[in-house]
């Protein structure tokens, strides 16, 4: 299952990259998953990457080699995480990198490993190494989509965002992809997205603008609150649009960040719309909380709560189940007379309970959609939240009482 | 689905107390649905209530009642939790004390209402007050298992507990009873649950035993994480036994808590094997520890992690899973390298990685049983906690979105 239709959006070029995938026969034969991604010199690259204590060998190295030098090249493979693998698992992250270094002459830290599907199994070095040749030789410009496809697991459907801005009249692109379906709560990072833009942004600046546009949106989405042992999430400014971005010009500032803000947000709720088993988008709006924890506290309450989850797998307006996640969530003398809750526009409850305008019929109307919005506002103070998630189904059981992550 | 056959115990009499349980067509017709339990004068009683801020009317009232007055009669109702019902819903818990008081000839505040069953509808008062004279009528010492089948919602068999020793030559007797089957994270509270002992307790020992073994049964368990509006678990001391517990005789006091805690430790266990589509029951000891409270952290991260429950449903011995939840958990610099990992008795991680005498076929064989122990060795300090918990299986999907609590 999936919410919405499969709008498979092509990438516009951004200068300075191209890429490959190619079928190396990692887990399952016919299958593209290896992706190489080629980076032009000169351009600046940030990370974030998981905060689960097991992480995988080759976010080690990933954040190893990010700090050491600029990157040059992306290698990144599905089929096995190389998680759990202790200290194999780093000797074979790295022998990948020095195959990709060897055969592009750069060096070893100009090579960034990346690894996605099942935890605890030994990464086969020998066919990704039988893979490279062919990736080296496909690598292309406008490969987006084949590289959106060949870091799929369990998701059904390619995930790609692209934009595009004018900055004192120059074109400014941006084009990205990521990939997850479950195991996904991720905590400043995410599965695995990479995305491009043809700015010219120094390091430090765009360490700060990741931080700020995956904090909302790969940091605001949750399908099961499993954080992953190898999520990461890049971003790369190849300079070649000769358009720079610096923490100086505030107006350059706010309009790169607004377009980044948007790619990010596209990708991390394409996530949820393919999340595992999801028949529904949900998205869940904390309003007028005293702090904005709060918010995502009582958001995290009722995204993950099991009952409000199947509640909307079977479509049912049950306010009853949201109100007792939000009593749960742990904040300090939550006024529960003070609280609404709409759905849809509908509100739900008020004064305590059941609000007094209520009708099942409108609440059916809204929850028979696609897409829900639910608003809770906790009248504490002035911040908003939003989460972003999907409901709890029998596909989800079936996928992961079948697939081995 | 449920794990285990259904033992069902009789429950030995405890002097003072005599119950009821009658139908009274609050949602279902022909169902056991009303329960009053009556206390003999001179007794002592202590509640633990649910921390979740949407307290349902009955537990208002029932914390109110329990302040003012010694505890006379309980009267429990399934069917319907009078919960996020607002004003209209105190007066209605109130009002149904007030039948009982009536009746009895005892004051308002010596009757404790007590609800569960679909939130957010209104107390049908009018049948429960129906139903009442009959239950006077049924009143008897012996009627424990008809007592338990009476606050059963989803629960799929009656759970009581019973035990008995001798204090210097003297018996004293302890029986009790639970229900609670989904929306089950019991946080200072239990689902509900009613334990009677005939030992002579004053209430503030009594108060400080309970909240001890409520610690290390009721508030050790979860289902779903969800956090019920309704919970309360009761101790009542009758003190016809003659036999005297204070603070001061240290033997008889440890001699109590161990009898008491095995009764609840058997109820809360009950909640588990019984939990929403279980098929099976799993016991996590997180050992080594550097606090309680880390060791909890890690426990229910694992223990409501969907990934890992999913596994255990599919017979999935996906340490991977375990090792990933136990990642994301919380800890401050934790130490991958150290933790150990076993089902069973089959070791699973070590160094950060596969054991590498772990053998798919002996873990196989441990997650075959309907009952699994997992062992946390966080090796960082003397500490260790247990948590119980159950998997998640598409009979908890189904249960809940066909279900409306």
């Amino acid at each position: 299952m999936a919410v919405g239709i499969n709008a498979t959006r092509n990438c516009q070029l951004v200068e300075g990259v191209r890429l490959a995938a190619v079928k190396s026969h990692i887990r399952y034969p016919g299958r593209l998953d290896l992706v190489l991604i080629e980076i032009a010199e000169g351009a600046t690259a940030a990370g974030v990457f998981t905060q689960n204590a097991f992480r995988a060998a080759p976010v080690v190295v990933a954040k190893e080699h990010l700090q050491l030098f600029s990157s040059r090249y992306f290698l990144v493979n599905t089929g096995n995480a190389n998680a759990g693998t202790g200290a194999k698992g780093l000797a074979d992250a790295r022998a990948c990198c020095r195959f990709v270094a060897d055969a592009a002459d750069v060096s070893l830290a100009e090579v960034l490993p990346f690894s996605t599907g099942v935890i605890g199994e030994s990464l086969p070095v020998d066919k990704i190494a039988l893979g490279l040749p062919d990736a080296f030789a496909a690598l292309s410009a406008d490969n987006w989509l084949a590289a959106a496809q060949g870091i799929m697991t369990t998701d059904t459907r390619p995930k790609t965002a692209t934009a595009s801005i004018d900055i004192d009249g120059q074109p400014i692109h941006v084009s990205g992809m990521a990939k997850g379906s479950g195991m996904i709560k991720p905590n400043m990072a995410t599965m695995l997205s990479f995305v491009f833009t043809d700015a010219a942004i120094d390091k430090a600046v765009l360490n700060k603008l990741l931080k700020k546009v995956v904090d909302r949106s790969f940091n605001r989405i949750t399908v099961d609150g499993d954080t992953s042992t190898n999520d990461c999430c890049m971003l790369v400014a190849t300079g070649k649009s000769g358009v720079s971005v610096s923490d100086s010009d505030a107006t350059t500032l706010e309009k790169i960040t607004e377009v980044l803000q948007a790619v990010f947000q596209q990708l991390a709720t394409d996530l949820i719309r393919d999340a595992e088993g999801a028949s529904k988008f949900i998205t869940l709006r904390i309003e007028n909380g005293a702090t904005s924890k709060e918010c995502l506290q009582v958001g995290y309450a009722v995204a993950e709560s099991p009952l409000v989850k199947t509640a909307f797998f079977a479509s049912d307006p049950n306010w009853g189940r949201i109100l007792a996640a939000v009593g749960r969530s742990g904040i300090d003398s939550l006024d529960i007379a003070g609280i609404k809750i709409f759905l849809g526009g509908v509100c739900l409850v008020s004064n305590g309970g059941v609000d007094q305008n209520y009708s099942e019929d409108s609440a059916q109307a809204v929850m028979d959609k696609e897409e829900v919005e639910v608003v809770i506002n906790l009248a504490r103070g002035d911040c908003v939240e939003t989460v972003w998630t999907s409901d709890l189904s029998h596909d989800y059981i079936r996928i992961n009482a079948e697939y081995r992550t």
